[in-house]
């Protein structure tokens, strides 16, 4: 086998790359300059040696804490609770929340054997026992899985005297209300806000 | 900038890779194996460092001479024109052509401000020269670039005493005669087959 042929089947392994992306990635290899290459070959080993899960929230890191658990302005008594560190830019980048984090690793999912020793929730408690947490935000998906998951973690953090809440699930902004399903309609006018106060009802 | 956003940022480089395709093959490099990483990561470059041009045809090889090239079973008195050296292995996968290839490096373009001198043409009329051709096949693409290019190679081969042919242009296979352009059905009725002799007429 050639080493283009390893490069095309390597490609092939990655998420979403059917035969014709891998083949199309590896023209394009060939064509750029061998420096682009090598910066290419090593931004893999790179990330994939330097890159580890911050020891208090599990979000992506170089050093033994993230970013976020690292910067004191952050709200120290709120844990946005997220299935994968990669859920954290999205909502980062959304702007409307400035606590803490916390990554559970997935969802619990009998489909795919994912049991709730699988995932950190017993870390979580500990968290919300030591560092005097006063709300917990489940941001996991609005799937069957991620509500699942959001009610386990729910019954795990009662009586804790904290707050719990669930992201709000709703019409999604800027889309038609034609295209929502039932549920999400049911969800977002029982989650529906008054507009004089701004506050939820 | 961390290693994880410097991956990303490389893949999306890659033709075909969004910012969100990047993101969801970053995270599958981070939870395979370092083996695996390490593997993908080397097969980059010595795809890029191991391949190179046949000194004949310009077919993707490792050695001077293209796998096709060496073998002495091929017809060695038909050269089949291809744009790219990836088109070989398509023609090569029909199973339906024994003789040699020529690869051009692209299609005149005066958008991307290709020109002749810029493909393997010149090479191309050596080689007819030299090698006892009889035939060459023409199998640029059927757009419009790649039918300029066939005609204009056929004009450098004129008054060679060879045949110079171009592939039929017609109704793709199994597909619905309805899905076919105007253009297409003229050239498929133009390049009919008579069925008795399985000739072309």
């Amino acid at each position: 086998m050639t080493a283009l042929a390893r490069l095309i089947q390597r490609f092939k392994q990655l998420p979403g790359i059917g035969e014709k992306s891998a083949q199309r990635i590896a023209r394009y290899i060939l064509r750029i300059e061998h420096e682009d290459a090598a910066r290419l070959s090593e931004a893999i080993l790179e990330a994939r040696s330097r890159t580890r899960t911050c020891r208090r929230c599990g979000n992506l890191t170089e050093d033994e804490f993230c970013e976020i658990c690292k910067d004191p302005s952050r709200v120290q008594t709120e844990i946005c609770v997220v299935e994968e560190a990669f859920d954290i830019p999205l909502i980062e980048r959304a702007g409307a929340y400035q606590g803490l984090y916390h990554v559970l690793g997935g969802v619990l999912s009998p489909m795919e054997d994912v049991s709730a020793d699988e995932l950190r929730i017993t870390e979580l408690v500990e968290r919300v026992k030591n560092e005097g947490t006063k709300e917990v935000i489940l941001a996991t998906s609005a799937t069957t899985e991620g509500e699942t998951t959001a009610l386990y973690v729910a019954g795990q953090l009662k009586g804790m005297g904290i707050r719990v809440s669930r992201i709000a699930r709703g019409i999604p902004v800027g889309a038609d209300l034609g295209l929502a399903d039932e549920v999400t309609i049911s969800k977002a006018i029982r989650g529906r806000e008054s507009l004089d106060s701004g506050e939820r009802t």
